[in-house]
């Protein structure tokens, strides 16, 4: 059983299908955690877009206008981290509705510009308009490639070993604003090179069933093996859902699910690779389609990603 | 008397003042119509980002979605010019309220996609919201410098004759949704080099304020010179102001306001350069500082710029 396609889904997936073939410097276009592009004397970027709205990404009443212009730049900075990206330069783009106060626009300016600093990230340029709806924001950031590798979502093969960098689920109780985006990690996984890697943005199970689609391969994780945030267990207390369903489905975690091949787990395991960084391994990529949930006992269970999803427009 | 500044007005004047230091790769920053960075192995581009908010820059009861999807890209190309960029990429990124038709989406990207492939332009990426208020697209544009200048706000003199690309006022009877982005041009005037350029989006007298300021320098302009369009005589029947009026303070118009050096000045007269683009001169940039309207009878007039602005936040 699949879950039902939202709008925000079918239109993406028809944009995906009806964008024509790209020129030679376009090396990676939509569909990927950033677009990769090669300048005429062989420089690589990297360019990712993301907007927040208020009474979506963030709310005025609970979040502090720093926080919201930290989030606005942290999100596509952890899109840069799973391309392994180096970041550079940013625009940034905001909308705010006659009733905000210009101190309020300052401050999240001052975020903004906190956490782009705290990156070694240039703003370059901006706009500002003014809206009838809600706060809004969207950045634009700018990384390098310093190999000649690319680290996508499509580059895995059944087999790969799939890890995550961070423990999950219940982001909704403060972690959302707070994003570490994984920079250091997502450099050393190009150097590496891990086989694959996407920014869990949307939730574990639904990042993950796109990177296994991307790659052509299902996924399988072991449920004892997923680590579960403190904060899904607090949520769970006053929720429907276990800790372990607020891992699987809760999004904004943004830390990274990436793949290493079956060679680069062993060196891993020798404590080889990746020292420094935290690397948990829940399962592998697989030959058939689908996610598979292996439950402590030896159970197999198909699961559907339901993952966090914007969703708008009527249904199909 | 100076007109009243607005809350965008202050934060923007508060952003450029309060922004520190850029690094050696940024070669422009915030304030001009696109900043200009070097990669590490020397190309030079240009980047720009532009929101269009509905009920602000659109309404849907009275523009086509493709037309939305096409002035989102166009407006962002006219930066483009301003500079003497060829376009090259664009990310895109969309808010839709829960209301909007997955079609009515489809179209709006459907404009996009056609502007952008009219101008060479590959959409590379983008991101999709839902959103409690109203559609907001931002679209960012990366284009290219093929010469070593470039082509500014700041780099005009006292002395420079002041040219416009063509008439103005009454845009919004229709031609703000089909803006033509005078990539052409612009390339041919970063090749005189002109000495500098803006694009009119928020009314003459109010760019011509930012281009002059810019430069350090102040404008006159003569009243009889200022090409007025046909939209502006049409919109004056039903309007309290003059055709002059709406050709000085209605904006988006998306020409090119641009000065020559006096030399180059001399070969455009004698008809040696720009001879296959229309550049009608209003007036000259000046030492003194303010804005002068020069009428038919030789009066001089000071003018303060108040074009279209988004207002937000409470007033200072």
């Amino acid at each position: 059983m699949s879950a039902p396609k939202t709008a925000e889904d079918r239109l993406l997936a028809w944009i995906e299908q009806t964008t024509g073939p790209l020129p030679k410097s376009i090396q990676i276009g939509p569909g990927d955690d950033g677009a990769v592009i090669q300048t005429p004397s062989g420089d690589r970027l990297v360019l990712t877009i993301d907007t927040l709205v208020e009474g979506v990404d963030f709310e005025t009443s609970s979040s502090s206008p720093q926080s919201v212009g930290q989030k606005s730049i942290a999100v596509s900075l952890s899109d840069l981290a799973a391309m392994g990206a180096s970041p550079w330069v940013a625009l940034a783009s905001a909308s705010f509705p006659s009733s905000t106060h210009e101190n309020y626009a300052q401050k999240i300016v001052e975020g903004l510009r906190s956490t782009a600093s705290e990156y070694g990230v240039s703003i370059i340029g901006g706009d500002l308009s003014s809206t009838p709806g809600p706060i809004s924001i969207s950045t634009t950031l700018i990384g390098f490639l310093s190999t000649n590798r690319c680290l996508t979502r499509s580059g895995g093969h059944a087999g790969d070993q799939l890890f995550v960098s961070g423990p999950l689920g219940g982001s909704i109780l403060g972690r959302h604003l707070n994003v570490t985006p994984r920079i250091e990690l997502g450099q050393k996984l190009i150097a590496i090179p891990a086989t694959s890697a996407i920014d869990l943005s949307d939730g574990l199970l639904k990042d993950l069933d796109r990177l296994a689609r991307a790659s052509g391969c299902g996924g399988e994780i072991q449920a004892d093996k997923i680590p579960i945030h403190a904060d899904a267990h607090r949520l769970s207390r006053s929720s429907e859902f276990s800790p372990l369903e607020h891992a699987l489905f809760d999004g904004e975690d943004f830390e990274l699910l990436f793949t290493l091949s079956p060679a680069d787990s062993e060196l891993w395991k020798q404590g080889q690779i990746l020292t420094d960084f935290s690397a948990i391994p829940i399962g592998q990529l697989t030959e058939s389609a689908g996610l598979t949930l292996i439950q402590a006992d030896g159970n197999r269970e198909t699961v559907s990603p339901k993952g966090f999803s914007h969703d708008w427009g009527v249904s199909g």
